[in-house]
């Protein structure tokens, strides 16, 4: 798959997702339509979409129904945005633009902000649970584990909290604890995206290892190429404040190795992750064509 | 079921999921350890159980096995805790003092706040969808789906939003408005904490009928009760600023109706609430006591 064919397939599964989340999130009315005009400006309109594009590609080689692997897809995106609008609360990283756009607690405020970050983590364990999920009511459990375990203390929240006590601390993290802390905070859920449509489309063992491997070294390899973005950035390409970790004087992998090491890692990871899709043959081209890319992209 | 019987057994109950709970939450290691911390903080050593209690005295009429009772009930009260650490964030309701002890975001700091709530409703699900909670995997998304409908956008967190959004706009809400708002707020979750030990039994419709309008009354009781207390309640007895809803001329069931209708009021859907359980006979005689404890509990 060329660049420019993984584009249009991005492309697309964006447009399908955000069809998909528009018609699933809950419509803005009653009292609590502040509620859902939050959920709806945190999760519509915007992001690469990458962790549903994971599970829309990892759904297609096992021939998943595209409307299920839609579902579980949004579902994950849900976690992604909730974690989002609760990372850029002014008590964590007090941002004021995502996405080139307000925050959820500036356009809206900050009560509105944790309330919409619930819902919406919540909301995707509902939408997991749908019956329109997946017939069998096993793989729609086997889903609601594997984002359980990827976003909750032993995944996402606690890589944040990891993060978060390193710079309260003043401390600064090693390259082995830098990397643990990536892989629990942006690592696992990126793992879980690629798993749920192996989940979906009862993959072996061998072929739902062989996907977890692969996501595992793309989700590394993505965050070292957003440490070089973070360091290299122009504010017009990624829409929000950059070189903000290297302010704050935070270790990351770029600041403990250095630009070239970085570089070199985050390609070797790249060969690493497209050669467990070996078993997959042609019908991974998408899914080799996106680990390329996620070290070639500008924002 | 005497009133001694059922601090008793309120107190048994507690105890049982005091030590699920300390067993199940993740123990603080590593560097993101100040989240476990937070979790245990917020969960551990404290209130009355009433939702776990709920889910053990309904499990216990369709004799579903203690420990997989026990597990629904320390998800529901992980939900329950989440809520409070959220509810009084300084964003929220800006609470200094929960059970006696400072808040989360005072003990701790507000991020870890955020995260710890984040990661308890997160736990919640990871607990539900284990298989110790049941062998039946579709018993466990039945919970999954309970407890996330009960939790999100449609349930606890729309009615935190439209208990905001009435505040914010300064407008009183009428009698069915607060109803409405108190159901999702506190009635919903209450009804899944009822339902779940009906889930665990696989209880015919009609009985998971009965026991969701028993619930259903129980809550709306409990929350006229509160506001009973808010208003006639003393420091001592409550442990936290009590006429704080009096103090920021909300609308509460007190407030529209007066004192001596909303008991009244209170009184009748105890009444009715126990008329609910007629079809388990004895086996409800702890749920009936539950009922009669809820109007008359001075905290």
């Amino acid at each position: 798959m060329t660049t420019n064919d993984l584009a249009t397939a991005m492309k697309l599964a964006a447009d399908d997702i955000e069809r998909t989340l528009e018609r699933l999130l809950p419509p803005p009315v009653g009292p609590e339509a502040r509620l859902a005009e939050a959920m709806r400006y945190a999760t519509l309109g915007g992001g690469k979409r990458l962790r549903p594009f994971l599970t829309l590609e990892t759904a297609g080689i096992f021939d998943v129904k595209r409307g299920c692997a839609l579902r579980a897809a949004a579902a994950v995106e849900c976690v992604h945005c909730y974690s989002l609008v609760h990372d850029d609360l002014p008590a964590m990283d007090d941002d004021d633009l995502r996405r080139g756009k307000p925050t959820v607690h500036k356009a809206f405020d900050e009560a509105t902000a944790v309330l919409a970050g619930d819902a919406l983590l919540t909301y995707a364990f509902e939408i997991l649970s749908g019956s329109e999920t997946h017939d069998d009511p096993r793989v729609r459990l086997e889903l609601v584990a594997i984002l359980a375990q990827a976003s909750g203390p032993h995944g996402m929240v606690g890589g944040q909290m990891a993060d978060l006590a390193a710079e309260a601390a003043g401390e600064d993290y090693d390259l082995g604890q830098v990397t643990r802390m990536q892989k629990m905070k942006t690592g696992a859920l990126i793992q879980a995206a690629a798993e749920a449509g192996a989940v979906l489309g009862r993959a072996s063992p061998e072929a739902r290892a062989a996907l977890r491997a692969y996501a595992h070294d793309v989700g590394l390899a993505f965050q070292i190429a957003d440490d070089l973005l973070d360091v290299e950035g122009r504010i017009e390409e990624t829409g929000k404040a950059v070189a903000k970790d290297a302010d704050r004087g935070k270790a990351t992998f770029v600041s403990i190795v250095g630009v070239e090491r970085a570089r070199a890692q985050s390609a070797r990871l790249i060969d690493q992750a497209i050669g467990h899709l070996a078993l997959f043959g042609e019908r991974a081209s998408g899914l080799a064509a996106l680990a390329r890319f996620v070290i070639e992209r500008k924002s």
